[in-house]
């Protein structure tokens, strides 16, 4: 049996790193992720971000992202997650995630969520709790509390960093040209301003 | 701004399929997964096998999976999900997923939880509500509810069919001979007929 | 020589179809594309739907698609390509493609283009005859012919279907409900109106 | 006991088929491979193609492939393999992997192997018994047997299909116009009629 | 509003660097390409080498990539790009990409191009403008100018980097051992020392 | 002759990392591999460590890995490979590579092996000289030299670094509590106890 022992021993020797390769934030990301931490413990598989509940009283809505960046053991692993905290009434506005599908799991609450397909058609569900619902990569979807208390989801990604693209950022929250936004938006000038005024875009 | 609209329709005529591609399960898999439905509804996206409890008082222990085969809308999009309720005392005895890493998500309760990686050290952790713990893909791993109430949990995978072999069906559960499993285990022939006849093997 | 010739030719007979797999439009689609045609010939490897110019007085702007569905070859090899015509004060509108990244390579003419980050940083930029241009996967963009002559683009894109979502389609020209539009996207109201009114979705 | 074996039983009744997918070589192929057989044994994941020596006394080099049409079980897996047996003097000539690197193990005898990067640098060696080598996918590379025996080694490959493209029947044995083959590869016109007429081009 | 605002810029502050990852060329590439560079311009994004007309007159071909290398704003993102001009009679001759498919763009001109696949048939059309033609990853291919006046095409690939294999270069342009190359290609040593002596190979 | 050997120089002199990316192993490695040596010879793609018989007489079975740690040619390339040594009556016991998927191809003597699927089927067969068998990626699998000779193998991987987990040694070996060892496994707690005492595992 020692002698067993001796010979596994040396074959698992050198296979340890290909398992999981927790991500040394400090390090350079390539396209691939972020370099491998050398030592590890149980915590860098652990995430505790989303204990605490996120929401205060100061809004309507909530989202604790756990990517790569938050949750580095995620790295290399093609996967990530979020939590949303919904206040009646609060909602996710219109965005898309460049970089990877979502998966929403409904942990309380009644949440009116939708997305719509390249195709142009649209596909709307209230969600209660314990449904799931998938968001397709790179498609513009919104999540909105439609019952009469708060609701709490969970979001899982195929992505370690799935990004979001928010539409009123995207258009309103930045210094491109209102112009521009006008004519690649074919909105009315006054409704540019306005938002532009709103999310604190140069006009 | 008719005109923009023909454009625009035009393009977008040839876009659709590449959004998702809900399994129809009729169709015959190859490596990539089941062939694209051709008429899809908000249903297609939406599961809702976690919104009745799955634990009866018989078992300790239930686990209700959302992988493709019973969610056909993740077909190709490289994620699945599965509820996991443990009452008190329950277990998912060792196990591993041959086809994709797990990712944990707390809902209530607490479990205590682990894997072993392949230099052989041991991570385990005890979680509660809100905790988040990775499984990397392929690691023998097990989760056991102890705290003093039911715990509940879901898992995302990254990978629309996980798969999970778990350690006693695979050796005590089959026709596997007896001798074989000895060896291979090195574990003694009694506890091998015990296990055997426990597992409905055959001996 | 004679001999081996013939050895050859037994090693070659079993390696055919890896090279290339031309999608038969007949077959069912799944996550990996179509179905490979059994017998191919040279034209199934070229596209002449450029070839054409495919601008008309009616339209200022021309996007002509050569994805799998127009270009059964592409099947398979990751990649597409699109022919993009701009009258004078031409536009493509705000788009994204979420299955894929595009090149812009300018032929001729003038088109200033722009992308928006998930940082929300503004990526804008006037090109000329022979540059080319990135607009990464998933994220909204826009091109404009900013010159006083026709313009002339083509893309290429890093998917066989790279998808595309108009943002004035996907909120204004389906049966997206105005409510939804209006708290998703919180624009006014009256513009909501309008702009389902142009795009013929309905309000 | 007897209910942890229901449970587990319910949990892995779902989760069979992505450990693994045989070719089904009469169903259609795709870009990720063959569908997956229905019915599988043993005798699937195992290929005899190898036992038999396959040299005969009329060759100087043999090849003997193990790609998913000769050995169904590794579609979707990613890997293949081959088996070479070289006479003294005999060579696999010119030639490369548009689809797959691969790696030469030496069983027997001794064989000088090289290929040529694409920065056009030169990597030749002898191989003994035990040696490994690497060809990466779709560089030119060669193998001879230079050693005063017979030589035998194995291959195993990235793909499943890895493809050959054979220089001198790529240029020689086949309708390519020979025009066209002096122009492309500035050969001589009496060394193109030449090595056409050994590998049976048309002139 | 302003609370939106303050939320949305919470959630988007994690999720920069998934959209791209321009490289930085000073960095150490591994399998997954270069290391992303920390602050990006538009610049980045776009490449101007393609702008001045690259063939003088003392050659007849001329070929200008833009890879990675070139243009780093395609790290990461799958594909590249490159600009052909061949005058009257001018060719690329026979060649691979070990690491790309390549897709041609007819701007202008025409071009006899072809290549040979895995199962030694051959692939061969003139293009005009406006035609796109696929040459399959690894696999010789060839572009003549057959027209009477200059050619120009653009090329886009499905790699970052796909490499280039010239087969004259690769046989004749090196210190590959000359009877390894006359036994490999089974060319006539005096066609091997002439070519050898064209293109600067030692004999 | 001499202006078409200017013009690919200068076409080549861009292409050459991406045909392979030999591993520095002094550095830090990403979930994509290891960064890229800079300077490499053929040696790099050359390995020599299965040359000597590694099978001792103080041990029945030996395994000899070339995975990317020791054989630094296949980083990025997604094979390796290992050799197998096993005396009469040896055996590889219980165990499974997360990261990759295997290939045995049979040298000399005979081998019983076998693996179990995720349905719990069993799939088990005795090899010969010249068999191959495939052992999918995560699955439980073992092999005995069940002939009356020693019996050499090669093993094939879909992984540059498929890692390796034996049942008892992540069991038995390590500081996994033995009352979760026991709850976790439904072995007795004197079997426990008696393997964590042959394997070194902290009682």
């Amino acid at each position: 049996m020692f002698r067993i022992l001796l010979l596994l021993s040396l074959f698992i020797s050198t296979s340890h790193a290909s398992d999981f390769c927790v991500a040394d934030l400090k390090g350079v990301k390539n396209p691939a992720g972020y370099p491998c931490k050398s030592h590890v413990t149980v915590d860098d598989f652990v995430f505790s971000g989303f204990r605490a509940g996120n929401t205060s009283n100061a809004f309507k809505a909530s989202l604790t992202p756990a990517f790569v960046d938050e949750f580095p053991g995620v790295n290399g692993l093609g996967f990530s997650a979020a939590r949303l905290d919904l206040d009646v009434g609060g909602i996710i506005p219109m965005h898309s995630h460049p970089s990877g599908s979502e998966l929403l799991i409904m942990v309380s609450g009644h949440i009116t969520a939708g997305f719509i397909a390249t195709d142009n058609s649209v596909f709307v569900k209230t969600l209660s709790k314990g449904d799931l619902m998938i968001f397709p990569q790179g498609l513009l979807h919104f999540q909105l509390n439609s019952g009469n208390r708060k609701a709490t989801a969970f979001f899982s990604y195929s992505s370690t960093n799935p990004g979001a693209q928010l539409l009123d950022l995207a258009l309103f929250g930045n210094n491109l040209d209102s112009v521009l936004v006008q004519k690649s938006t074919l909105l009315d000038p006054e409704q540019v301003k306005k938002l532009k005024g709103a999310f604190g875009g140069s006009y």
